[in-house]
Parts: structure tokens; sequence; C-alpha cells
């Protein structure tokens, strides 16, 4: 430990490296607050000649490196465990966005850009990077890709691997991978660019990437509507998707427990019916045709015109029951600030049993019923809050506990937990959409995955970090 | 080799295992027959259990395999090498579609089925998977899966791993890694879909996956154009993605070169134009809207109007010179004849030197003035034929020979080789865009591959195949 310290206060300033307590505090500790580890310092490189250079020193002296950038995880993923034997390295001072090109529509930004800076800066020249959730303030663009995060906009985007071109990184002895590439065609070996994407920091160290960059839409078209069922919602959703040439941006599932929550905990946010009704998506198509005049189009329907045209056809046939439609941009705000506010309002309703699970499409609606039924004969009373991203099938599924009655839940969790996954595994879904494994979902990975697949990615662990320094304990039970 | 041939007859009857020389020769021999190996037996396996029985038996036996589905590949990947000590693996008899799900707009394929069969299958209710190029009556899923295929749709819809959802594969020692899924988020560990992805057969089988499927255009607009140059085609490109919102399906490159070779060689391809001009782009928008009356949307614009509008700005601009618009599903089909009879008019044009390469959009045309420069040093009168996917940044490029001078040409390969890969170098371009490694590249792969990317596959490639049996002599040098 000592040794690790010298090596690298020789080489680093009390900038980049933070050894009191109370500096390591925001980097130790997780966004949640659940999940408190132990560092033995936190290291900044400022590029990534200085990431080789602490790999190398890691690699030396076989000390364990915890990577971070926001530090937004809710996996666990990104904090140390409580051995005190790590560093952690944080690629927060790694922020600079190298290069915007709107003719090759393509951005390269550094790990520890903020997402929203990216937003901010690639919207300036007209230009849209769609990786969006509720973090986006504080989450940053490394941990966007070791986690490869998703979103609300995945259902047209796809998740940040779709996202990326290419990625420089930094290997567990501190060499340097140049990977980093604006081609959208490149077939010359391995896709190792993918393998580093959602490794979770276990493999080694994204220190870049380039990034697809899309047109701005100018134009957005936005409703909460009341379905009778999730059914019926994926017939609008195809629906939608068909009329609009596939430029649904986002198709959200919100249902009344979590308007409930709303109601109770989070008043400033507007719930757009007078009485909460059972079960809501929330739509946004887009355009990007009406802009300056460039066209004759003006005959053309604007893209308000056709949602209330998809929500038409949708009332013929019975795939919805109500609509409310954003009139103003405020408007549409206001729908959006609630939906990304969902995982604030959750943790503030106070204990639950969280899932962030995908099914395919077609089997969403038989796992929602088939839960309330199995869970009923556990516990009866539960609160089922199956929130999430219906167009691409990842549902933040929340357990609450029944009325006064919070103890039951824990008592239970266990067994709620394998019948959520043991379900999940029948329906052909997964244990963990989007958020990683982390240090969270450890037992369900050595459980669920497919075993081949899991001795892989073992085998591959050890092949590129034949020393286990790379955030041990994490992703790989 | 004995012991191998007795242990699969054991087990395979003779219509599974051909060893016959007359049996073999349509396996041994590459699609361009330049490239001509030999095999122990050629053995093809109805069900992924078989295809773990041979892997076994090839374990134990130490014998090399080499997978083979359409066998079209152009970059010798899928013939074995000529030592004759290599069983090839056909995965020609699993071709079953084993289920198309309209709802989850997904299909799951098995290896050997061809790509027009899915094509059809799909289209027969109302879906379409967008993966296509020349080859797609003779080739196969399992191919296009292990080289990770490209085409002429990638501009839209990605190549072949951002179609994939999930794969089946056996290892080189036998064991079944299911990893199939319809699912659009999962993030459970380690990338190993895309990882096999493009493998090209040196790290297990593929046998079966699951792919994305999309609406069926229900109108296509489709238009042979004049442009100045490449870079006002980008501004072109970058304007009609802008009015279609994202709907260009293609946007293909075509030089006055490739249509004095159809004029010369092919005279069934109708050239749209009287004289043959400098440079054109194909370029074909698609929309899902106007179909069955569903909507009272009749007012839109039909796509044909939109694609005016779209040139009509381009003429503005100066982008477009001059076009002709596909007014039939003849005359569409016509245009689309002669861009995927490419292949067969260039080879049959004779002696040239082809490339598969890819550039970032904004340094083609950089690229292509250099090359003519460069060139032109080393002998005159060089035939340069830019023909390529421009969407995407992929050129097929070929040099001829200046006329009645073969000779020069291949005198003076390898220099001419260096000097364009070279230069791909310099833009940070790639030397194989989406045909693969496969043997013919493997020279360019030691020299201008990053080396530490490099040795991670050659560490991955022992890990999984520590024997070294699948495909060996393939993608990595």
């Amino acid at each position: 430990m000592t040794d690790v310290i010298n090596q690298l206060k020789a080489k680093f300033n009390s900038v980049a490296l933070l050894t009191e307590e109370h500096e390591k505090a925001k980097y130790v500790n997780d966004w949640s607050g659940k999940i408190a580890g132990k560092a033995i310092a936190v290291i900044r490189p400022q590029n990534i000649m200085e990431v080789s250079e602490i790999m190398k020193i890691a690699f030396d002296t076989a000390t364990p490196v915890v990577p971070q950038s926001g530090n937004t995880s809710v996996a666990g993923g990104s904090v140390p465990n409580t051995k005190g034997d790590a560093i952690i390295l944080s690629l927060e001072r790694m922020n600079k966005i190298r290069e915007i090109s709107p003719s090759a529509m393509t951005a390269t930004v550094e790990a520890g850009c903020i997402l929203e800076t990216l937003h901010q800066k690639v919207e300036e020249q007209d230009l849209f990077f769609p990786l969006n959730f509720g973090a986006k303030g504080s989450c940053m663009i490394g941990g966007n890709l070791a986690t490869n995060a998703g979103g609300q906009n995945v259902v047209r985007y796809g998740n940040t691997r779709d996202l990326c071109l290419g990625i420089e990184a930094v290997t567990s002895d501190g060499k340097i991978m140049n990977l980093l590439s604006g081609l959208r065609k490149d077939n010359t070996g391995y896709d190792l660019r993918d393998l580093y994407i959602g490794s979770e920091g276990t493999l080694g160290i994204i220190t870049a990437a380039t990034f697809k960059l899309f047109h701005l839409p100018t134009e957005r078209a936005t409703t909460f509507a009341v379905v009778p069922d999730i059914k019926n919602a994926l017939s609008l959703l195809n629906h939608a998707q068909s009329e609009t040439g596939g430029a649904v941006e986002a198709f959200e599932l919100i249902p009344d427990v979590f308007l409930q929550l709303v109601k109770k905990h989070a008043p400033q946010y507007v719930i757009p019916f007078k009485n909460i009704p059972p079960l809501c998506v929330l739509i946004e198509i887009s355009g990007t045709t009406h802009k300056k005049g460039l066209t004759n189009n003006d005959e053309t329907a604007p893209i308000n015109t056709t949602l209330e045209n998809i929500l038409e056809f949708g009332f013929e046939k019975g795939f919805v029951l109500d609509a409310v439609v954003a009139t103003s941009e405020s408007q549409r705000r206001q729908m959006w600030d609630m939906r990304e506010g969902a995982l604030d309002v959750i943790t503030t309703a106070g204990t639950r049993i969280g899932f962030d699970i995908s099914l395919p499409l077609d089997k969403i609606q038989n796992f929602v019923e088939e839960m309330k039924l199995n869970t009923e004969s556990i516990i009866s009373g539960l609160q089922m809050c199956h929130m999430g991203h219906l167009g691409d099938g990842n549902l933040h599924y929340s357990i609450f506990p029944p009325e006064n009655n919070v103890d039951s839940l824990l008592k239970n969790a266990a067994q709620i937990k394998s019948v959520v996954y043991d379900s999940i595994e029948k329906y052909g879904g997964s244990f963990s959409a989007e958020h990683g494994i982390g240090s969270n979902k450890l037992s369900a990975m050595a459980k669920y995955k497919d075993p081949v697949a899991l001795e892989i990615m073992k085998a591959i662990k050890n092949t590129l970090d034949p020393k286990n320094i790379m955030n041990p304990g994490k992703l790989i039970p």
C-alpha cells in the first residue's frame, strides 16, 4: 500500500492524488448512499498517458483499481469494496470534447465528460446525441460506456454500444489501445470495442470514444395516453412505428402505482389527468423536416397532426382510451420532468425491491400478470410498479410492501426475488437490462447466466486481467 | 486423419459426411475460383447437438475445422488451406427459420438459411430484414454473422452486428452456448455475441441467431443522380437524411469507370443517361405510411415528391447536376440490378487490384484525389474505380491496369497496395470495411492493426481455441 502511494506521489501532485478521508468521501460512497467502500487513494489523471502510468504502477504493485466517472451507478459498480486495498481511478478530469464533425456526423469525447454537456455542445451545431436518462446532468460518458447505458431513447437509437463507433482504452498492465474511429464499417478482427463497452471496468479503462450523431429533431410531439393494457400499448407502438417510419423516440410505460407515488411524494410534477388512470404510456415522436423553410413541404402535416392521427386510429381500434397531447414545449417538459424524476420519486417512497429487467416485447403482458398472482401467494397486498421503457422491453419493476408492513417485504425478499427471476428466465428475459451487474447482482449472474457464457467470460477476464486488479469483485461472480 | 474420419463415420451417414473428391469439390474451392484448398472431409450436421458432437471429435483429435455456410466469401475465409488436414463443417443443412414474431419484430434463424429466403419469409408478413447485397441469393446467415456482413442498407440499418439480438454457438471443444435472445436491452456481462459475430469462425461456430425486423417499406423512391464530386454528394446525403428523418435506405457511389465497364461487358444493364456522367449516386429513400388506407393522410406528399424536393434543393445548391427518378418498380429494379451485379461486372473486366476500404465520410474526397496522384507516380494511365457504399464510407475501390499493360499493374501491385493502405491509415480508415480478413488480408492486418488490439485478439484466440483448430490461418496473422 505504501509502495503504490509512494510511486503515485512521485508522479502526481495533490490535485490529482487525493488521500485524505474527507477528500475521498464522495468517491467511496455510491449514489444511493447504501454502499460505502474504502480506498487507499483517489487518483485523477488528466490524459491517457497518465492513465497508462497509473495502470503500470497498479499492475506492478498488484493494486486493485476501481475506475469511476460520474459515480451514478445503481448496481454498485463504481465504488470499491470495504477491504480498503484499492485505488479509485477517477476520470472526471478527462472531460474534453475532442472533436465534433458535422459533415461526418460524429463526436469524439473523453470519459469524464458529463452526458448533458455533450448534449448541449452538439445541439449548438443542430446535431443530436440521443443517449438520455434521468442522471444525464451528473453521469459521465465513461460510466455510460462501462455499463452500456440505455435509457429512454433506446427504442429508436439503441444503447450506448449502438451509438459508439470506436474507443481508446488502457489495459490492466498500462498498454494503450487505440480503436478510436469514426468508421461506420470496419471488419478488422474481433470486436474489442464492444467487449470493453459494458465490461464495467473489469477488463481495462475506456478513456475516450467516438460516437454517432444524428440530425437534431426540429419538431417533437409528445403525449400521455391511457391504454387498456400492455398488449394494446404494443399495438399502438407498432402502429406509431409504421406511421412515422420508425420515428418513435420514446415509448414509456407508466402505471397507476407510480402516479399515486407522484401525487403523494412529488407534487411538483403535473399529472395530466384528473383521476389517475390504471395504465399510461408517454410517447414521443419526432421529425427533422420542418426547419428553416428548406423545402416547399409546407402542405405536409405537422408532427402533432401525425400524432393525433395515430391516437385517433388507436381510439378507433381500442388501443387508446384517453390522451393528452403536449401543446407547448413547457407542457412537454412537464411530462418528461416527471418521467426523469422517477427514480427519485420511487426512492423517496421508501423500502422496496427494485428490478431492472427486460423481456421480449410479446411476453411482457404475461409476465406482469403472472407476477401479481405469484407474489400474492407469498404476501398479500404487495404494490407492483411496472414502470419502464416499454419500447425496448425494459421494466424498472419495483415491488413495494403492503401498507404498514415493511417487515413482511424484507423477510420474504429472497423468495420474491426468486419468483421474479425464475419467471424472467422462463420468458427468455434478462435479470439486468441496463444497469449492469456491479456488485449487486452477482448472485443472479451466477444462477441465471448461461454457464458456458459465464465460463468464457471468466476465461477472458483471466486473460486480459491476469492479476485481477481491474474492478475486482464486480460483474464476474 | 483416419481417426477423425472413423469417429465421424461412426456417428454420421453418407448424406452428412462427404469424403469423395467430387463431393468435396464445391466446398474446397472458393467463389472466385482463385483459392483451391483441400479437406479430409465435409461434414454437414442438421442440428446444434450434431455440431457439438463434431466439435468434440475435432477437439479430441486436434483436427482443424473450417466452418462454412454459403461459401461466398471474397477474402478466402470459408475455404481450407492446401495442407489437407482440415474438415469443412458445412451448416447448409441447418437452414430453418425457427420463428418469426410480428409482435416482437424478431426472427430466429439457423446459420444455413439463405439470406434471400429470410427476406421472402418475413416479407410475407409485411416485415423487413434489411441486410442486403449482391450475393443474397446464395450467401447464408452463418457467413453473414461470421463476417459481420454489411452491404447497401448499412447507412440506415447498420451491419449484421447491429441487426442481431442474440446467437447460439458451439465452442472449439463442443460446448453449447445459448445466447439466443429477442431482447433489445440485456446487460449481463461481456458482449460475447458481438465477439463471435465477425470472428470468421476462428472462435467457435454460430449455429443460429435472433434478428431485429422492421416494418416493410410500402413505398420507395429511387434515383440515379449526377453529382459534381464526393463532397457535394455528402451534402446531398445530409440533406436527404434531414428531410426524410433518416429514411435514406441506400446511398451508393457510382463512378464513370464502372459505367464504362457496364457498357462494354454487361449490356444487359440499363445506364439511365445518354452520355456516361463522371460521377453518380444511386439513392433510395423509403416510407411505411402509405398503406392500406389506415389513416387519412392522403394529402401527404407521396415519397416520389419528397425525393423530387430533395433533388430540386440539390439542383439549386449545386449538389446535383442531373437525375433520373425511377417511375416504376421495373425501372427501380433495373437500377438495382446493375448495382447488385457490380462484382460480376468488375470481375469480368479482368485483372485488377481490389480493395474493401472505409473512411470517415469527411475524408473520402481527399483520399480519392490523393490516390489518383500517388498511384500515377508509380504507373501512368491506371484506371481507378471508386465504387462503393458512400452512405457508410465504404469504398470497393478497384485499380485497373493501363490499357494493354496488365503486366505493369502486376509488377507494381505491392507498391500500389502500400500507397493505398498508407493513405487509408493516415485518414483513420480501415483496410477491411466489410469483407473481413480471411486469408487474403493477413499481411495488412499484421502491418496496420493497432498492435495492442492485435495482441489482445491473439490472447483471446488462444484462450477460446487453445488447440488452434477453429479456422486456423484466418483472421489472426
